[in-house]
């Protein structure tokens, strides 16, 4: 299993099909897991994908129509009964407060796992701030107030081994280095990360549901080494998805490749359509990198990243034995041009 | 399919598995559905067992456990979206109502459909008068409130064909005796229903989730065609059964057994038994008629009534071929000894 993946557990929007269930995506990032947009029967689709209750650490919703948020409940509940030991932390959108709390005692049970609710009111907000990563919300453009996320790394240190060896550091001096930022050399000289490492920028996911295209899905999109977002209609529909406040596969890969996505995941389908092929082939028309028709438990590894100044040539098969560990700087958004 | 069935959406208690649904069940009476229960998840499994929202007319909760009513707020917004033209009937402990409040708002939505909610506040409660049922609810034995419910068909009458002929009564003038009581005969002379019929007494189907062993059990369950009920816990387990407020599959079938009941449905199964032959070996040991241990999307047939008297020996094929119609009389239960 990787250790950072995108596991789609939904892939219906309005209405399941009986192929697909409603939304909900489980990011798998190191220990941690994030859960986006519960609609109805995720607690079950998780048990399929194998997920426990206790993988789930934060929930982030999108907005408050039931396709989105109708499972809450049951993931709450699983929660509870499985006495998951550390606290759920809930994003929403802080206009949707009152049917959060609705979700939160729809049923009769005893709470006794911790939630702390910590909602978005601002156009633009950092509601975690790494490591071991960066998590921002921004106000998307729905009927419904509706937010997307966005997930990023701190930036990291990939060692050199050549330049390691060169200073005769090798042990459990790397992890100090690593750690530590500077460790003394067998010659007792000082030795900095920077001169036996080069930097590494950190990932980046991003989850953008139900909007029209605006300037927030570029932000969120930004950079970002995997995309899911929502591609409700085909370009052919591209008036009915404006009057509805969402998206085309093809606005959604033009999107993307203008913000230099890596792997893009088309999700929220329609009912109309019968043919999941129609959506490869018309992102495909705009998108250049790996897509991906999600399908319900669909599992997509979050691509790694190449270093910035390779000691190998980029893309080299070679560069994948490198040391690879989150820095101990401070996180900053990077982009991949 | 047959008119009067029972349509198993779910049978899982507490937490859904790989193979069971959380709570769910269709009772199809004629042209009428009487939703039972919709746990997390039923929107989706009346798609998979072909049940459309516009087959449901009435919605009953037992009570306001997670299992048995977290599927209220999706099967409502479905209706909802299918624009169901009839009023959707919602019967539930009234103590409940403040969770009946949340889940019927529980996302955003535009609500159309007209929704009437009818809870029941006594310990016995006749919901509906028919034709073409009575339908009444009585308060269990849980730790949380919890109602059963029964429903009766008015007793009806079996024309004899042979008595028909005698008098010769044919055609058209067989339905007016049916809806009118008695009609004149070629002969000039009046006939009444009572001398080309036997009586036939209407079907019952009673419902029994969550409760300890009581007396409505017995009440509700008293000369039931058709019984749907929770075996939670087998009997080894019964000191646990009786801790939360639940059946065994032994006290159940010996119930049935007890109050006559033709075929016994057990379901709601606890996670801790994977043997699903288990529920059915120890409630053979007790109760002589058919047995269903449910799974998903199992569907049971109401077994059809022989007539009090009948013309041809009871359990002879022939009575089949029987013209069945409710008669115009009153209401009452029936039981066969």
């Amino acid at each position: 299993m990787a250790s950072r993946e995108l596991i789609v557990l939904g892939t219906a929007s309005q209405a399941p099909t009986r192929h697909r269930n409603h939304n909900g995506y489980l990011l798998r990032w190191d220990g941690e897991g994030l859960l986006f947009d519960p609609g109805e029967g995720t607690q079950r689709q998780m048990l399929l994908a194998r997920v426990a209750a206790h993988d789930v650490h934060r929930i982030c919703v999108s907005h408050l129509h039931g396709d989105h948020c109708l499972g809450l409940p049951g993931v709450l509940q699983r929660a509870n009964l499985d006495r998951v030991p550390h606290p759920l932390v809930l994003h929403y959108p802080a206009s949707g407060a009152e049917y959060i709390a609705r979700l939160r005692h729809a049923s009769v049970f005893h709470e006794m796992i911790q939630v702390r609710e910590e909602p978005s009111a601002a156009a633009h907000q950092v509601l975690a701030e790494g490591p071991p990563y960066r998590l921002e919300s921004r106000l998307l453009d729905h009927p419904v107030e509706a937010h997307g996320y966005r997930l990023t790394e701190p930036d990291g240190h990939r060692m050199l081994p050549a330049a390691l060896a060169a200073r005769g550091i090798a042990g459990p001096d790397v992890g100090r280095l690593q750690r530590e930022g500077r460790v003394t050399a067998p010659d007792g000289t000082a030795v900095g990360l920077d001169e036996v490492s080069e930097p590494r920028p950190g990932q980046v996911f991003a989850f953008v549901m139900d909007t029209r295209m605006c300037a927030a899905v570029h932000r969120l999109a930004e950079g970002a080494d995997l995309l899911a977002i929502e591609s409700t209609f085909l370009d052919r529909d591209a008036a009915l998805a404006d009057a509805h406040g969402h998206l085309t596969a093809g606005a959604a890969a033009r999107a993307a490749r203008d913000a230099g996505v890596r792997t893009l995941v088309l999700t929220h389908f329609s009912q109309r359509y019968t043919e999941p092929r129609e959506f490869l082939d018309e992102a495909s028309a705009f998108f250049p990198g790996e897509i991906v028709v999600a399908e319900d438990l669909t599992r997509v590894a979050v691509p790694r990243r190449a270093g910035a100044r390779p000691e190998n040539p980029r893309g080299s098969g070679a560069a994948r034995g490198y040391h690879e560990t989150p820095g101990p700087q401070g996180v900053s958004e990077q982009t991949l041009g």
